[in-house]
């Protein structure tokens, strides 16, 4: 069933991309730190993964910020940062309408993607997430497949670009919270360039296992090996693969294993009265079982902004708070869209969450105990690349590569 | 040889060490960035350290800021921050004296090391270094052995508490700049351990090859695997193997392969007007080959420091920045001495060194392209531990473990 592959050149955002005739697949590893790679390797359970880096390249990468999944895959897409492409979190602030709104809509979408292009161009794109909250970012203005594993069977040919979806795979619709909904993206990917269904592949994971298993965990080493096994495939059907992640992962745990948790508004009302602050935590979700709306990113709306400068170099000493920066410093330093983000963004240390107040958190959902992300100890992520890099992007892996250029690295670094 | 091994308990800076019965060894692989291990392990040459790290531990660590040699060993040897230990770079200026000074000497050290209290109570201690620059200050007021590759064949007795160390080591005195410099470290370990002279070691390498080589070369292969048979002697003599880095290592230069510096008294001068900056470069020492004393950490002294938030708030903003802190936020948030550090702290990007001008910088001395360390993306380094970690270490390492916590993991948390 394979039909020829087409080369034509591509261009989206500034940046071009020259396709070769194979299948190339871009996987987002989400929430995959380093060490998920370096603990299931030591224990020799990603042989092809071990060779596919032998024959290519294995890196670290700097993402986005916040080092969340929606920000993150919005600039993988785009190859361009939050600033371009104003996907700054899960949820931001509307100072204009005075309200708090998901921003998981492709309406809030500033940037075209280069799956759009490459569609455009000629090639047989496929999306696949395993959430469906991505779908229709990822999918924005696309011609071709974009389903997701959590309703796989929901896929109608009209809408997602294919239908019998689970037909297909060979595999049904997984639970959302469960390896499996990572699993089965990286399954639709090896049935759709086996079955000629797609050249052009996004393979999108969720980070279940992650937030819920450290390393070491054999559910996470077995996670981990099954995941090989399917990039082992995609490697055997001739496909370029490059894999990346959104961001790391930590614990973020005090001594005794409860949640490290510096409630922002409530300290800031602790010191400067109430009423003056709006915290906005972007990394809430629907999906409360990962992280309780939890991460070490935050940006706090001020009633009387001409406190600014006072109120940043009060937070910028508090024990937990690494990082705070005004608007403008913001925008700059962490690339982020002004008008999506506060008057104060606040990042917290390693091992350290920052919320609003207790009553915005439902810890009692964690499936084990808090591990999330959010901030700059999640920012350093890998880049693994099937095939070696050309002497041009060898030179560029070198400096500061993204991890949103991993499009570029897949498509135009493996070129002669 | 062997003799009986002191357990007596030792206390140094609030914290207390229970050593095991066994020789312990604890070695900072100097530059060690974690992609030196993953690229030499991925090629199957650390069987020893994949075989230490499959029995023990293997994860990641956050070192002292800046994110250089001498303060990070010193971090090491006293277990605290340079805010308590008082080492915050090889160089700072004497506010006081107006006079710019080298910090290598145990005179700059506020606080006891681990090693003096460990021979204090009868642990036979060595200390092995590359540099003889370090030699001072990790010897400080200890008893045992304290040699330098540098000037090993130099060592007495009555300074040194050794002689004769090349007929001991059976090795010549290596050349500084060289991948011998750093396994004469290590060989010198193995024979005192062999041959009974010590049994408590600090093995602190040099980053002459990080500096030169990136972790895909030969070179750089060639040492980590000579660095394995070395580890792989220390624990078949039945030695407590502990590991971290003092810092990581990143390329610092431009598309073009050229030097990415940003000359911070000079852009500051520019834009400003003279006379008001001295920047201090604290990565700056005698050892030239390696870095041109160009780091991604500098300090800024202001003349007039009623301008400081001026200052600031222009250089947070200026591309290759990434992070700039007056004087009480550094002493908090990188734990810094007070009185050490300049008006301002100022940190660069991954692919960027900051300097003072460029009359200040030799870059013909260079050995390869510029790649350095001293700012954030340096700050994470690997720790390894040869022995299972114990419950309350398991936790510890999930949190934000330091690598000046590298004797508490190698000697408290292996013990069961």
């Amino acid at each position: 069933m394979m039909s020829t592959i087409s080369t034509v050149k591509f261009e989206a955002n500034g940046k071009t991309y020259s396709p070769a005739a194979s299948p190339i697949v871009v996987i987002c590893m989400d929430g995959s730190a380093d060490e998920y790679l370096d603990t299931t390797m030591l224990f020799d359970r990603m042989p092809n993964l071990k060779q596919m880096v032998r024959n290519g390249f294995r890196g670290m990468v700097r993402g986005a910020l916040p080092s969340f999944t929606n920000v993150n895959n919005a600039s993988i897409v785009t190859g361009v940062s939050p600033a371009v492409h104003g996907i700054s979190g899960n949820f931001f602030y509307d100072t204009l309408n005075r309200e708090e709104v998901m921003m998981n809509s492709a309406s809030y979408l500033r940037a075209e993607t280069l799956l759009a292009a490459a569609a455009n161009a000629g090639r047989k794109v496929a999306v696949v997430t395993a959430k469906e909250k991505l779908r229709d970012i990822l999918s924005h203005n696309m011609k071709g497949i974009a389903i997701s594993a959590e309703k796989a069977n929901q896929a109608r040919q009209d809408t997602h670009g294919i239908e019998n979806v689970e037909a297909i795979v060979g595999f049904p619709t997984p639970a959302i919270y469960s390896a499996d909904a990572s699993l089965f993206v990286l399954r639709a990917g090896v049935a759709f360039v086996e079955q000629g269904l797609a050249d052009l592949l996004y393979l999108s994971l969720t980070d279940y296992m992650q937030h819920t298993y450290s390393p070491e965990k054999e559910e996470s080493l077995a996670f981990y090996e099954a995941m090989d096994r399917e990039i082992g495939r995609l490697l055997e059907l001739g496909a370029v693969v490059g894999a990346t992640a959104d961001h790391g992962m930590n614990a973020k745990v005090k001594a005794d294993g409860s949640p490290n948790v510096l409630f922002v508004e409530d300290i800031l009302e602790s010191h400067f009265g109430t009423n003056g602050f709006r915290v906005i935590c972007p990394i809430t979700d629907p999906y409360v079982k990962h992280h309780g709306a939890l991460g070490s990113y935050v940006v706090v709306h001020l009633s009387d902004p001409s406190r600014t400068d006072e109120i940043k170099n009060w937070l910028a000493v508090q024990p937990g708070i690494t990082e705070v920066y005004d608007k403008a410093t913001a925008v700059r330093v962490l690339e982020q869209p002004a008008d999506r983000i506060g008057d104060l963004v606040v990042l917290s240390g390693r091992d350290v969450v920052v919320g609003r107040r207790p009553e915005y958190h439902d810890l009692s959902a964690l499936d084990g105990s808090l591990r999330s992300h959010g901030g700059r100890y999640e920012e350093m992520v890998p880049m693994l690349i099937s095939h070696p890099l050309n002497a041009q992007y060898k030179m560029k892996a070198a400096g500061d590569p993204r991890n949103f250029d991993i499009f570029d690295f897949t498509v135009n670094g493996t070129n002669p």
